[in-house]
């Protein structure tokens, strides 16, 4: 094989595998991730941090200029990162090409890729601040990027798609729960507290805080029928929030076990 | 035994036997919903949404016909149904002829599929407001209706049936801690919150609150001996959510497993 | 058997047999409660309601000498039941004679059962408050005297006791973590909220109510970095519910196991 | 071997040999703490609650020369303690002579020894009231000397640790699911409640007492953007507990099995 690829081999081709290897999790034949990834991946955890710190007006007053030139340094670094993986995708045989370097622009990593690039350029124009604050929303999906490093994400979904069943039926379950204590709650107390539980919909904000176990105690009932109801509505509570806490539990649990033994037989092979 | 069948046939029976193949989920031989009962299902999820927004005058006002139309429109398509099921009945053994219908109107789902439809109704001549409230809540026993189309609702029958004895077991600890903590709480509160604290009832709302960590805040302990038993007692409900926690969830997993097994058995044979 | 004990049968031995049976749970052949002991199981429960409800004002002037008349009848009652109860403990060979129905009065369940029936005595003569709400607290002992008809208990038993050493690690770590984090908060927060963190036991009544994910909100830090120990605190709080909520689950499901396992063995034999 | 130590044997020897198997747990060739090392964990558990209580200004103005007469006893005990442990490592072929002293006075647990000693003579000079409050933290650090005596936080460690990859992952999804929530309820909310939630980590608060389901509701979203999105991260944060409790759960129960078969193993030998 390696004879074979040798035939075509340039200096440009050389450059692109090594760039493909130093780029691409996938490619690497030792586990863990490679220097160039590693580099990647503490930069994604370092704008992701000045992107949290930045909304904050005191720790913004402290350097202002700081966040403006590190933005400007971390995009511009994303920006090289992501022409150099559009140029090493020629390396795997589904991209090779023009045709082949679009299909890999329109794959789900590479968008996401983009997608945490532009935010910094399209700020530049933005003078209103919902949008801004969403741009910088935006953001944040480079947090996402880090998941193709990780096996830990395919594990999760794994996890989760193994039990689709299950965790449809508690999804469905407490759908249900919320719509019926929301009725029954507004039924009790619309006349009382018209705000907080003058219809259904505004009931749900305390069902999903009860229901849940969260409890902020904002709204709460006050006639006597309504913290009746309310503490069968609690108790319920319990009982859904046990069956997705099992399920999960034991999906996740088992995954980790398969990719356990997986990792035995490799090692024994 | 299409035969014996056949020698009675008329357009009307055959007619009849399409509407209750349409009609009724058990006599697919196919898995999954007839194209008929996808349909009712959207209908009743439509209804369950619009009976839900409706309570809410920031959306009515919104579109004020529009709900009386929709739901006028919806009440006489769960009516045509309605009638169509009780013609279709005619099919099953059991609910053959005049009296077979009347049983067949007497059975869970042919009351509930009934009681889904009366509010509508009803609520032309209502004037009270609570009145309203409450006949707006029976129509969401229309979300009732979805069960009879799915398995997960059987599933979690078995589930819950077969842990019976522990559930029981769990409900009579739970009740038995809620008593005695109200009354511990009581006889140390009672007289520096009189309104909150002043009767072992009064003092159930606190307790379900903490038992079910749920924890509203809108009554605490405020003596040092209500609060170090207030501690004790939030540490107790860790205990008592344990329990069925663990219970519901080992229960549902079984039963799911149980089915994974039988589907791989069908698929088999 | 039989023979041995006719020779000393006279018509009182003959009754204190019968009452033997009627009252001793244990001494019964067929599974399932005497009617006798279902009645007094009603009763107990019936009590326990009256006790709960009296407290409540509002229900009390509903109906103020019937709580008085129905507690005097059912102290009544239950006094009965305890003289039968020690007459009847003669058919136990260990509570024979005079000296045995001491040994009797000293066990265990029969001082719960006077315990319940003193209250009604001792309060005639009460007259501060504090002590009048102690007493009838101390009448809701009778709720325990349910589980000596119960199996329920002892399998609740059997599943604490066989977990106690993982039960006791989980409450010492709880401990700790209760000490090391309200001790924490009350070094970052004591400043600026004395009334609330302005010492190691003040800060517990936050501590207990975050690591218990009860969170009432009556008390929560202000301080940066009051809050940012906070957050880590609630997050470790998941990892102390998590362990006596697995051990007591898993243990409670094998306390169940265990008794299917014996009821089917025994239906076998 | 008895005899080729009894060939260097002294009085001091002797002594110092006493003294070891008196003050080191793992010494001892019968299970459970020798005489001395119960009496020190009592000591510590007194001085643990002393350090607690005397916080507590209505606490110390009950007895204010007690706690600095106890205090001080205290840290002489500890005091004598530490020295006589630094004696007794002599018997530890690691801890020979003086270098080897010194090494014993750099492990872990030597430095802890001395760490909740020192408080107490530093705090003489101390003059700032923070600075206090943090040294009497330091004095809890006591407490974890009673790990050296516990088997339990052994086996807690190998629990925790025989599952790090599953714990992180879930760490690693908790402060994803923490970033990316407030993060948005930072975009719905930041325009109406800028003081709770005009960045993203002031969000954070928020986030983190809901993802908990602590819910301790001092900041609530209040547009209902905020608080749909707020229902969806309060049943999301199910899922978030539901991964670490169950895993801890596992490994926790797993290890408590080991230990026990093992003590079987060694009782059976």
């Amino acid at each position: 094989m390696l004879q074979s690829d040798s035939q075509k081999a340039s200096p440009y081709a050389g450059w692109r595998r090594r760039l493909y290897l130093m780029l691409e999790p996938t490619a690497r034949e030792s586990p863990g991730l490679s220097i160039t990834n590693c580099i990647i991946s503490g930069l994604i955890l370092l704008a992701t941090a000045l992107t949290v710190l930045e909304t904050e007006p005191v720790v913004r007053a402290l350097a202002p200029s700081l966040f403006v030139t590190a933005e400007a340094a971390l995009a511009l670094a994303f920006l090289v990162e992501y022409v150099a993986r559009v140029i090493a995708a020629g390396e795997d045989p589904r991209y090779r090409g023009l045709a082949g370097r679009l299909r890999f622009m329109v794959s789900p990593w590479a968008i996401i890729d983009l997608l945490a690039i532009l935010p910094f350029f399209l700020t530049m124009g933005a003078v209103n601040a919902f949008a801004l604050r969403l741009l910088k929303l935006i953001r944040l999906l480079r947090l996402a990027r880090l998941g193709r490093f990780s096996n830990a994400i395919g594990d999760l979904y794994l996890a989760v798609r193994g039990r689709r069943y299950e965790l449809t039926v508690s999804l469905m379950v407490a759908v249900a729960l919320l719509i019926v204590t929301s009725s029954v709650i507004y039924v009790l107390e619309a006349s009382h507290q018209p705000e907080a539980f003058g219809s259904i919909p505004r009931a749900l904000w305390w069902s999903v805080a009860t229901l849940t176990t969260v409890g902020y105690g904002d709204v709460t009932p006050v006639t006597a029928a309504g913290q009746l109801f309310a503490g069968l509505t609690a108790i319920v509570g319990i009982g859904m929030i046990a069956m997705p806490t099992g399920i999960l539990a034991a999906a996740f649990s088992d995954a980790m076990q398969k990719r356990r033994e997986q990792a035995e037989n490799d090692n024994s092979e």
